[in-house]
């Protein structure tokens, strides 16, 4: 048996989205900047799936640009609203990805951008008055970058209370969506932002695609030069099969949210008693009542086999991670855990779920870990 | 019939290529970064298709970097050799792509970048003396960036012999060959580069992909700030579907290189000897002894009919552009024979082959061509 529990570094694709893209990788292969029948056809097809996305997030398709991924969208925005819209201020919180975290060391360094970061609780939730405080302490055009929901520990941020929050200072306002598209009905007009991204292989679309939603209000130029793709907007030539696979993929996650939602609840729910049943002086990061159902951070007690846990549960056949992916590779430890536990000695490791998982799996799960831990644990 | 002379904007996926992508988008869903089973089954994969490019092009694999296609390859090198080399000064020519020259306006605006443009003669061929005293002329940090084949009109430069002068001159050299990789032997241990490019749909691979190859003597830091991707020089989860097309795609242009230019040498030679004979007062750009061997840029003499030329081959069932695809929406007319040929009422047009063409397409292209053009041309 092998297991994956980590849905939040990566989906496996639905076949239904396999098949748009391979369709598309044998029948439409235009370059949509062609004007010819080809190219028009892959134009067509494109303008579709932007319709799509903009549809689900209750925004217009002028607003949406289609990128390589979260992270070009991230880049993307937090860039050009420090180039284009005069920005010389971003407000963020210690425990956003890295690529928001990377891009404001670069906008400090090389644009002098002041960068201020937001207390945070010990559940990692953001501290409204002190960001409210902030808010108020400068003069100077401000932006907020705060994501939806943590990717490592869940945590979530109400994105209507921070929207009216930014507006009532005049501040812009860029969340990172990656971990909530496709999983939290999200609605634009209701709630507006200035900058959100997301990325499709999180909701079990290809990798190498995402987009940006930028508020018409803002006008930014493209991070890519190039021609004039993307409403000049971001040059390159499109990934159409991506961008078709995104689509399809971000349709089946809405379209079935309530029932997905719930089932991943459940194994969460479930995973989380077991483990506090069966394992001794567990603990768990994230807000108990606002957080991510697909993320389930858990502490162990420290000891020689904890250190050992994601090695010995790889070998057991059980996939979960440490931090998030985008950092383990360098196995440097979570920057998130080290902002609101810091000095934790326990070891802090992430289940996520996906519809596809079962209880089954879970049960499994339980066993690979309770024969990785030491004997007295459990 | 349906006839697709546009291969220099975008060319057919090979179905090798996406038999590979649906092996590894139903099998191969891991995120490389994790550390667990289905991250290392997804990093060697990658691992494995950086060798085959490097190996293509005689560089080391450290020297390889994946990004989503020769647009954010060429913004990388041009932005990450001003802000990570200390350039102050580019030497380019006015008939780059878009995706360059829009670069180095970028750098023009926000670095204060001293952008200086080489001569070219009427073929659309460097001034290689006017090069010498540009680089000669400055005392400035110097990069040059100069196209391998121009992907309008086909004219090459001689890569050793640009390599030589820069390495006379101390200057950094990046050339955009996302026309000539897979079609032309690149050895970069002959001919040293700073910098090159290349994009997996111009040689039947998939869209949104693409790499930089970066010489091992040039650090720049990352384009897209965020994990420890690409050796920490390109934030996102790598797109492995398009990796690992990529890969396929360059194996199969390198190992049939020889029989696919001969015929589509072949094809471009009759295209260009049926024209001349049968539609009056045609000419042709670029340089008829040193073009790509894909591309035949054709003028036909000024009418109401040439203007309609591109809309009635269209309707006949043959797909060409004028100048770029990356610009062809815009209908803004070619930067490149402006540049080369200002003030010209002829009307240009591209036909760009591919070894999937044949003989009695171009037939058929003719037949389309003589009906759409003034009955006294034909």
């Amino acid at each position: 048996m092998h297991v994956f529990f980590d849905n939040a570094s990566t989906t496996p694709l639905d076949p239904a989205v396999v098949e748009v893209m391979t369709e598309a990788m044998y029948h439409n292969f235009g370059n949509p900047s062609s004007i010819h029948a080809q190219g028009r056809k892959a134009r067509a097809a494109i303008e579709q799936a932007r319709k799509t996305v903009a549809r689900h997030l209750n925004a217009s398709i002028g607003e949406i640009f289609f990128t390589s991924g979260g992270t070009e969208a991230n880049n993307m925005a937090l860039k050009g609203a420090v180039r284009h819209l005069g920005v010389s201020r971003i407000i963020s919180s210690p425990t956003e990805h890295h690529c928001v975290l990377h891009s404001l060391d670069s906008l400090a360094k090389w644009e002098k951008v002041q960068i201020d970061y937001v207390r945070l609780d010990q559940h990692g939730q953001v501290d409204l008055t002190h960001l409210r405080e902030l808010l108020a302490g400068s003069p100077l055009k401000t932006l907020v970058s705060l994501m939806h929901a943590n990717n490592e520990i869940g945590s979530l941020i109400d994105l209507g209370e921070v929207s009216a929050l930014c507006r009532e200072y005049d501040a812009l306002f860029h969340t990172d969506t990656v971990q909530t598209i496709g999983y939290y009905p999200i609605d634009l007009a209701a709630n507006p932002v200035s900058f959100l991204s997301g990325s499709a292989h999180k909701f079990h679309g290809p990798k190498g695609i995402g987009f940006v939603y930028i508020n018409s209000e803002n006008q930014i130029g493209p991070y890519l030069d190039g021609g004039g793709q993307e409403r000049n907007m971001r040059g390159g030539t499109e990934n159409i099969y991506g961008i078709l696979g995104l689509a399809k993929a971000l349709d089946l996650a809405y379209d079935s949210l309530a029932e997905r939602r719930a089932h991943i609840t459940h194994l969460r729910d479930y995973m989380q008693e077991r483990l506090q049943a069966e394992c001794a002086d567990m603990q768990f990061n994230g807000d108990p009542s606002q957080g991510h159902y697909k993320i389930l951070s858990a502490s162990f007690p420290a000891s020689d086999k904890a250190e050992l846990l994601l090695f010995n549960l790889d070998i057991c056949g059980l996939s979960i991670s440490g931090g998030s992916a985008c950092s383990s590779g360098a196995d440097a430890g979570s920057h998130v855990i080290a902002a609101i536990k810091p000095d934790d000695p326990r070891k802090t490791v992430r289940f996520s779920f996906s519809h596809l998982n079962t209880l089954e799996e879970v049960d499994f799960a339980i066993r690979c870990i309770k024969e990785s831990l030491p004997a007295e644990q459990v």
